[in-house]
């Protein structure tokens, strides 16, 4: 995962924060508020299920980058950063080193 | 976002390809196959939509990280890796560095 | 649709509110509130479309009964009747009995 | 619930199998396929528990609505009919009329 370009595209995100709506698709979603943003999150996380079924890799690769562009406006809008959620994901994997724990709340 | 903590996460990922479904959650769920690991990114979906709707952050988090963590389990299963999804949202980006790109297949 | 099956099926899904939440089901997911319920149709709705996509009609008509079910649950919770949904049918296949009106929001 | 409703409308979905996609929205669903009817059904759920969330009683009645009349165009692109789904229910209803039983796949 090429870090730099998903810091980026994060700081992108949060640069719109009170721009025109008009001008800018993240800066409507802002607008919108935190039910659309989160309908579009659910929205594309449906369409990635969906091709990953039909097993279109490209497709897949596609709808994962909607789904991940719209989950990150919706930590934007919550005051999230993206660490916040690395450091999650970094303590569930643990010393060990084991994925598994990434589990633990299920 | 911590490079280095996702990638590393997707390389443990991809190691339990072939482990004893018994001894690993990630590997029970490459055992139990695309269709099913594509349920839990999308009920991981329906409970980040939640926590964003009840604005409890730190929740909101913990299900963003579920649901990141699932994902990669399906670009794995699909035989995709993180950098083919960061290229896609490069290239939405492009020259000028505009996210709004990001909604063009919308 | 056995009309009397899903009227009846309403009236039992009412009748659990303020139930002893350890008795029953339904009374546990009115106790846990809304935003639980809604989860539920969520996940129950993502494993409808799996199913669907995976072409097996059994396992599909049984995911469907549990959205359907669940989906009963959350209109009990928010005060809503069935009819109150059939009333907007109605409305949207119209005099010319055209289905298509239901897409009119779309 | 009106069940001469649910099962007017659901003759009218069947009856659009095989028209012309470019005359009715039902005839375009079955045309474009059973991935993209799972989609609608899955985006319509997404909309009915944010609505849920949101507290707005006339909204979840309408995207409930929506949700219905697309899963029963997914149960007729599937072959299903009401009935198969409504039979369910019922037994899980069971003789005494307990609808815990619904839960019993959970």
């Amino acid at each position: 995962m090429t870090q730099e370009t998903l810091n980026k595209l994060f700081d992108v995100i949060e640069s719109r924060k009170g721009s025109d709506p008009s001008d800018s698709y993240v800066a409507s979603l802002f607008a919108r508020g935190t039910s659309k943003i989160a309908q579009k999150v659910g929205e594309e996380a449906v369409e990635t299920c969906i091709e990953a079924l039909q097993g279109d890799k490209k497709k897949l690769a596609e709808e994962s980058a909607d789904l991940l562009f719209h989950l990150m406006v919706l930590w934007a809008d919550a005051g999230l950063k993206p660490q916040d959620i690395t450091k999650i994901l970094e303590g569930r994997m643990g010393v060990s080193g084991h994925a598994e724990k990434a589990s633990r709340t299920k």
